[in-house]
């Protein structure tokens, strides 16, 4: 998969072509990992906060309150742990970065400053590591955040999978946002960005034991520009959320029970790519419980549902977005579907693992 | 070493007790995710900020603000692969709080909030991950900080080590506090809080291959209140750093090297625990370079040097502190140490692994 040296784009810094792969000294905080962080981790994420290269890094938020006028902050955090590293649309390395940055939009925040916490295996191709790494610093670019703190630990040969990545983030609320998912009333629309299924698919594809040939490519990607344009257009949205792992249906279902609410939807409304729906009949499963990392839904009076469609329809990660459905006073912490044949059925939270390790 | 339903003092709530061990589908976004979440992490963790259970957690800084009178925070990301996992006098669960809180003292600023990202490996028995976040529930509480948000991922049998923990950790850095690798001058005293190397030979005396009958214990530990103290002695603080990964020598190389400075101790003025000295004997190690968990360094003016190592005896953390030795303008980025014969020999930064994972 990968040379010594040079990987995709990638070239190995100089100092770093004595170790074509991470060694156990590379997470022991002597001068490998010094050699490792200087050489590699700090030019790719340059920025002022990083190179304090403290044990912790000093933000000043008093100017972030005062461009902002909020005191409100989001905080979340989450591990990547994909399996394989690499996959058709993208990588761990941009996925680690989306997937914060993702997280702290579905907020209403402006994401600011993101952890990056490395666990890497003891022979890691550095190649591999590189590329990922340098994805990582163009996912901060497109998305406008900073890492301005990291940490590398290497595990023993056998007891990890290449690379696991945490990344913790940071992001302002701004003043007049009050998004939470037990916000969502009856009578609200729900809206979703886009055509469902693709990340999950993409890593099936790959998986041993099932790799079909497909085109099917992962849709991580930011969000946070797409929230910004549609918080500029109205600061009423009472819910936000990715759906991540569990797909669609797990996140529907959370909304239902946080808010105490029902959900009704047309499963005939939901984008599915052709590809997509003909992979899951394939290996029969539903796209509603199949991983997205580009897709959230929105939850929001239906007086701003039309005018949010058109905002969403404008970006290119919204082109396909669609009213799916309403939320209901009935059946509280239940979301139902009206068929392709016109009934109603209950969509359940799904119980344990679909597809594992999907991010 | 755990039953399936105790372990130590713990006792695995009823909704979990299907399942002695953590399967896949513990971190695949369903039901059996929501039951971990809530019979396990929020019942230890307890907290609002918590019980948001959105995809971020919002922090509303502005009261922190407004206490504090400063727009600083610390903001530090540390991940834990400790090997065994529970180890004498800790578990890689208190570990993974202690850590990320002195982390954030180190910067002089007050812990506040923690993320914690699990990664758990499949068929980890269930009552080892509750004694873990037992632990770790414990730990925040005597240092004072609160679980602001979490993750759960799990990755195959064979790929993980039992668990790993990514912390990460925001906390308000005091009105008049200054502190930073690059800010010790020539003249400075460098004071350490107790005996070194307790940690590491903790961990080694159980690794195989080398284990040994020891009573040493690991001296992990909240060192927060203690800087705390000691900042409201005197702000006149140049640095402070905790002598983790690479031990005593890593922490002053770092320190030379950022400051651009020299450093000189005496060898005879470091505090080792006779056991941990015999240990190091047998093993042809130095305790200089083995790893703590509950020590740390202080540099700082001659004027304010006396004054601080009392308040440092007066805490039990600081019991054995001394002062080792001074800055100096020769040699900049070189450490050097008076030896017990009376030479002079260069204290170098350890090349690589000396004991890979000890935190």
């Amino acid at each position: 998969m990968t040379d010594k040296v040079n990987f995709n784009g990638w070239t190995c810094p100089r100092p770093l072509q004595n170790y074509p792969t991470i060694v156990l000294g590379h997470g022991s905080g002597g001068k490998m990992m010094a050699d490792l962080i200087q050489h590699l981790f700090s030019k790719a994420f340059d920025n002022d906060l990083l190179n304090q290269m403290a044990d912790s890094t000093i933000l000043d938020l008093s100017r972030v309150f005062s461009a902002n006028g909020s005191g409100r902050f989001a905080f979340t955090t989450d591990s990547f742990v994909v399996s394989p590293l690499f996959f058709p649309g993208g990588n761990i390395g941009e996925l680690s970065i989306y997937g914060t940055v993702n997280d702290l939009a579905m907020s209403g925040a402006k994401p600011l400053f993101l952890s990056a916490g490395f666990i890497l295996e003891e022979g890691l191709p550095m190649a591999t590591l590189g590329e990922v790494v340098s994805s990582m610093a163009k996912a901060c670019t497109l998305s406008g955040v900073e890492i301005a703190t990291g940490d590398t630990k290497v595990v023993n040969r056998g007891h990890g999978d290449g690379m696991y990545i945490n990344t913790t983030g940071l992001g302002i609320i701004p003043q007049g946002v009050n998004i939470s998912p037990k916000n969502a009333r009856p009578g609200d629309f729900i809206l979703v960005n886009g055509n469902i299924g693709d990340h999950g698919m993409a890593i099936m594809s790959l998986r041993s034991g099932l790799e079909f040939e497909t085109t099917i490519k992962s849709d991580t990607a930011p969000l946070n520009k797409l929230v910004e344009s549609i918080i500029s257009e109205t600061t009423e949205i009472h819910c936000l959320r990715d759906a991540t792992r569990g797909g669609l249906a797990a996140v529907l279902n959370e909304l239902a029970m946080s808010s105490k609410i029902g959900i009704e939807f047309d499963e005939r409304s939901i984008p599915v790519q052709p590809e997509v729906n003909a992979s899951c009949e394939m290996l029969g499963l539903d796209p509603l419980y199949i991983a997205n990392e580009g897709k959230f839904v929105a939850v929001l009076p239906e007086a701003q549902a039309e005018k949010v469609l058109q905002v969403m329809r404008a970006d290119p990660l919204g082109i396909n977005a669609v009213i799916i459905g309403k939320v209901v006073d009935n059946h509280p912490g239940v979301v139902t579907a009206r068929t392709s044949i016109g009934g109603m059925r209950v969509v359940d939270l799904p119980a344990g693992e679909l597809l594992p390790r999907i991010c």
